[in-house]
């Protein structure tokens, strides 16, 4: 236990190096680890568990919202995947490419790959997809009685990435992608909307990170889309990372894949497409808004484990009767069935251990009983994200839980939402706009009606990128920062992950 | 819609074509379908539904038995693969191998793999994952304190078959596979045949499937293993299929990845492995088991929807009449929260249609309500497994539906398991048992202490395998029907699936 006290409890200071304290995290609150597969991770069981949550309450709102889960292949022939341009030229660049179907022993008596066993025709491993999905349905759509179609399917999907990072870009990771078929193009509009909103409310009340909604300008338009929907948040080190995207696909996979429907006109139209997706960066991103020096903050909503309760003893007797007590308020509170809780029972390790590992992890409330406690009815809670202390009567527990638990989750959102509006700048000159970057780091909220090569220039020479046209915002018009022309677009730029 | 009455609903009967009925019901209940990529079928709503509605129930019983999920790598480095020589011979010859990391465009224009872009090492899309996992597991395992490991994951495999059927036999599908590690060979012992209990209750309890539980002789375990326990059931043209497998793998994989951990007594061993699993496969075998010249049969605890009301009527007026008594009902059901319920409110088409369409989708209770059905304020419930039908007074449906649907249940397992009793034989000599197999297919269970030679033998002379020796018979010795030799050991001899 030596090396666990010392060297797996250490994290490096957030404002020592930002990069390295993300990484500590993630490996010593055991969220993933590096597979040994180029740019592959192992999603360990902690941090699956909080995957898993996001799952089953995304799940349910995609289907309060009309739509169904099926699957797809995770191989695409090269000659789908190419019958769209501009989604070809997206994607082609960073794909796993299946050539063979079988391994063989060689001559020296080494498992290698059967050169007889080469495809007629090479497979993509899925980075997305759109291909796949609309060449069925090609054969599911014939009459307007066909549509709408609201799909979803839970997979994993490969983009080949040169430089990784455990949840924030790796080469296989997890997501939900949506796929959907519409009569109208303001059907599909109004689908890819509604889905941004269902993902803003999702990350807002669960995962208590404030988001920016707004629509992706040229550059950053999802291959192939007419509209790409996107919602942004703020790292501690102030840069902007992408949470979630929905597109208007318009008709342009229907195009590619020659589907059409018999309208009630009687006339051969396009049906118009979206798709909308999230990823397990998701674990990453509550990681770089909320964590800590003293590691992973979880908030209550989403954790697998919200209450930890840490026996504090030094003899015997007094261990069983903590643990005792422990025991029913475990039964207690599972009848009650308002919050998860368990009790660290490790033997061998000390209590001040204990309150390092569950800070480490995460957990929202810790709850800490001796044997002093246990003679004045009383037990001390400790929140994770102030490391305040509270002391409870214990009859007041099964009120007083859910409520610590609520204001935990209130204001892991409150802190987050202050910390991006205080980061948060309006410039009017791109000098203003290149000083600011560099010294004050946040999202700049600019008049931009640049061209898709200004916006090139302008990322070459600060390295920040457009973010999103917020939605919603009825902006007088204004001068472009960058041309100089009236406008009525505000956009946000920002250096993003 | 014409087209949609004539052919969508015609299914080969089961005498005529038996292979031709399955496929028939997989394509006209929307369970799956072909993808156009080779041996890859696309689930369908409809038949994900199902897959969903197992995970849940199977998920919660891993749960319960103390496992978490995980997420581990689809690629497996061809390296770590082959580490374990039975294993990579047990899978190299069907497996998808990705040697490329980028399209790119030749000089015509087309889209074709970089030959600039091949891997360093060719990687494995996963046939199982032993291997990445045990090489993470060697990290995770120092102590004996590390032990238990008791994880699961839910993904998609990759076995590259040259013939293929939906469901049953598929290049991609999915799975879960469990993947434990224990201080001792017997706490292995017990947890793969634990997960096979898992297993078997689930799929008799949940599926109405009757099975028989067994251990795999020498040639059919799983490379790599000393024991893989299975269940196995009857298909209606008589033969066997595998339901679901247990294994416990001894120090096989331990040793190929060279992990150990610290005994509480100071010494360094060899942790013990298990791995078990159920795939897509299960939704095949539901078809195989249940299904009739109607359609597909749901057992009603894994059914995605239970009842489907069918309002009838002629006028417009009786329509109105219809439907509203059908929204009181609905909204009475869904209070009551004792089963999923749906109205088909589906315009333009007649009863008759829509009878047909719900029996081919195997929903397990049909209520048609007309008008005289309202004034004497009845239903009629029909039973999809029987066709029987009940007239019910509508102040019993919430007592009435639970109880029939509970009823039809009980029906579909104990039909199931009289029909494989009923083909059932035991044989004590091979001629008896070469004549009974062509003219009287089935299970055969018999004396056997044959080699694995000898059980090769009687495959290639008879298309039968040794199923399972099964488990919990204490038989008296007994001569065996290939080599008359004395023996204890029981097999059950079938052509399978």
């Amino acid at each position: 236990m030596a090396k666990e006290k010392s060297d797996l409890l250490k994290i490096t200071k957030q404002e020592e190096d930002y990069s390295r304290w993300y990484l500590d995290i993630v490996d010593r609150a055991k969220l993933a680890e590096e597979s040994g597969v180029r740019g592959c991770m192992i999603i360990r069981p902690e941090g699956f568990a909080i995957w898993e949550n996001m799952q089953q309450t995304l799940d349910k709102m995609f289907k309060d919202t009309g739509h169904s889960n099926a699957y797809f292949p995770l191989f695409i022939p090269v000659s789908y995947f190419s019958k769209e341009a501009k989604h070809v030229s997206g994607f082609a660049k960073e794909c796993a490419v299946v050539t063979h179907h079988r391994l063989t022993t060689n001559e020296s008596g080494e498992i290698v790959v059967d050169p007889e066993a080469e495809l007629g025709e090479p497979l993509v491993v899925r980075p997305t997809s759109e291909t796949i999905i609309w060449s069925a349905y090609r054969k599911w759509i014939q009459s307007y009685r066909d549509l709408p179609i609201l799909l979803n399917q839970w997979v994993n999907v490969c983009r080949w990435e040169l430089r990784t990072r455990p949840f924030l870009r790796t080469t296989e990771f997890l997501w939900q992608e949506g796929h959907t078929a519409h009569a109208t193009f303001a059907e599909a509009e109004a689908e890819s909307q509604q889905m941004l909103e269902v993902y803003k409310t999702f990350v807002q009340d669960y995962l208590a990170i404030p988001v920016l909604a707004g629509r992706k300008t040229e550059n950053e338009k999802f291959p192939g889309a007419e509209h790409t929907y996107t919602i942004e948040t703020m790292t501690q080190d102030k840069r902007a990372i992408q949470v979630a995207t929905s597109h208007n696909l318009g008709t342009t996979f229907a195009k590619a894949f020659d589907v059409t429907y018999l309208s009630a006109e009687g006339t051969q139209e396009y049906p118009f497409a979206t798709s909308w997706g999230i990823t397990t960066r998701l674990i990453g991103t509550l990681i770089m808004v909320h964590s800590d020096n003293q590691g992973f903050v979880c908030p209550p909503r989403i954790a697998p484990l919200q209450v930890v309760g840490v026996p504090i003893f030094r003899k015997e007797a007094e261990k069983e009767n903590v643990l005792a007590k422990f025991q029913e308020l475990q039964a207690e509170f599972k009848t009650l069935d308002k919050f998860s809780f368990k009790v660290d029972e490790r033997e061998n390790l000390s209590p001040g251990f204990k309150f390092n590992d569950w800070e480490l992890k995460g957990i929202p409330l810790r709850m800490e009983m001796g044997p002093r406690d246990l003679q004045n009815g009383n037990v001390v809670l400790v929140r994770r994200d102030t490391g305040e202390k509270i002391i409870v009567p214990q009859s007041e527990l099964k009120s007083k839980i859910p409520e610590l638990l609520e204001d935990i989750q209130t204001s892991l959102f409150q802190k987050a939402q202050e910390f991006q509006g205080q980061n948060t700048y309006s410039v009017s000159t791109y000098e203003e706009f290149k000083t600011g970057i560099e010294t004050k780091p946040g999202f700049y909220l600019v008049y931009f009606d640049g061209s898709p090569e200004d916006e090139e220039t302008i990322q070459e020479e600060t390295k920040a990128t457009g973010r999103c046209i917020p939605l919603g915002e009825t902006s007088k018009p204004g001068k472009c920062f960058y041309t100089g022309k009236q406008t009525n677009q505000q956009v946000v730029f920002a250096r993003a992950y």
